[in-house]
């Protein structure tokens, strides 16, 4: 591998996290591929963004892998239950909201993890997030580090002494200071999707958790907010 | 829950193992609730033996998950790479042969996770067996211990203190214990599946390692063999 750049295998979900997150791997140097999940969320377009976030990050590849969360039930992100809307974004770290879907992040870091494996990269990227975290116990620094050693006795390459490193780089910044760190590595979020219950015309509700988090972010950070709204 | 029986997930391959943990967790007094996974296996047969199994084992619920580990590639079991064949069972062991399925275990345990926490189950049975167990690095009691501490800081339960248990009673246990055990608890293996390549019909190749393990550990067991072989 000497001379060439190191692989490594970057979450995205079409969002303004992971878009940034992108971002970061590029600038530390490494050749990303992106892996994005069709779970049967009722915030599809995002799905459509994040083919629009791999091309413009430079993503060397990426796919989309289908996994059925949604016949497990149990979210507001995936079954027929209300999305909330208003919150105060003060509020949201308190309770687990009914937007969280049962054991998403490890679900998706799994598939990562696979991913990684097959391609020979030992870097996985995620843009969890444990300040404006909308109160998801798999967002917090302590499961990162969980997921990392299991994964490092789980995988060939972990037995084999070529151990995996989970990057989880926003996990102690704020929605505005990582919309300033994206602005400044040229991240465009014209393109990115946070919404959890979009229009039919993939237009923002502005209500919802992640676009209230979103919102409150490109207002402290003094930065333009490009998000089209209903 | 006091006066009715515990809940659990118990994850559901169609073949040998499996079979026999669903009925030790009957035997354990669990209501058990079924999850298997079509991930696009070359050894589809499975798939139909997993609702014959959990019919007769007596499962309350049972789900398939789609989820597209064929997509991430690199296994001979989901893969255009051959099956190998013919190697002798104290062999399988030494190297992680190409039917390992990068990060599989940790993929289906994630998924069974998220299915227990919809559920309020606290208890997940995976017949992962170290002893016969063909080099599969997620098959290891460490491994299996290093997920359940995971489980506890990815879920809402874990959090609020009600944490869940992995058991693996398999773990130690060799295939002709294995099959004792089940023969003992009534396990019908007649309408189990093992055989990693079977023919159209469905019938075993007699030659893969999981035929060879399961064919050994019926002449150890001095059970019967109920497979049909091509």
């Amino acid at each position: 591998m000497s001379g060439q750049s190191k692989k490594a295998v970057v979450l995205l979900s079409g969002g303004l996290d992971s878009a940034t997150v992108l971002a970061m791997a590029r600038e530390q140097g490494f050749t990303s591929y992106a892996i994005s999940f069709d779970y049967g969320q009722r915030h599809r377009v995002e799905l459509e963004a994040s083919v629009a976030v791999a091309k413009a990050g430079g993503a060397a590849g990426h796919v989309t892998v289908p996994v059925g969360l949604d016949i497990l039930g149990g979210s507001a992100l995936t079954a027929a239950i209300d999305v909330p809307k208003g919150r105060e974004a003060d509020q949201m770290g308190a309770d687990i909201p009914v937007t969280y879907v049962p054991a998403r992040n490890t679900v998706f870091l799994s598939l990562a993890l696979g991913y990684a494996e097959v391609l020979g990269a030992r870097d996985i990227f995620i843009g969890a997030n444990a300040l404006d975290y909308s109160g998801y116990p798999d967002c917090r620094p302590e499961y990162i580090a969980a997921f990392e050693r299991l994964a490092n006795l789980a995988t060939r390459a972990g037995v084999e002494g070529r151990p995996f490193t989970i990057h989880a780089p926003l996990i102690h910044m704020s929605k505005a200071e990582i919309i300033r760190e994206g602005v400044r590595l040229g991240v465009d979020y014209a393109i990115t999707r946070s919404c959890y219950d979009p229009d039919e015309a993939g237009r923002a509700c502005g209500e919802c958790d992640s676009c209230i988090l979103r919102r409150k972010g490109f207002a402290e950070a003094g930065v333009g907010d490009p998000t089209v709204y209903e």
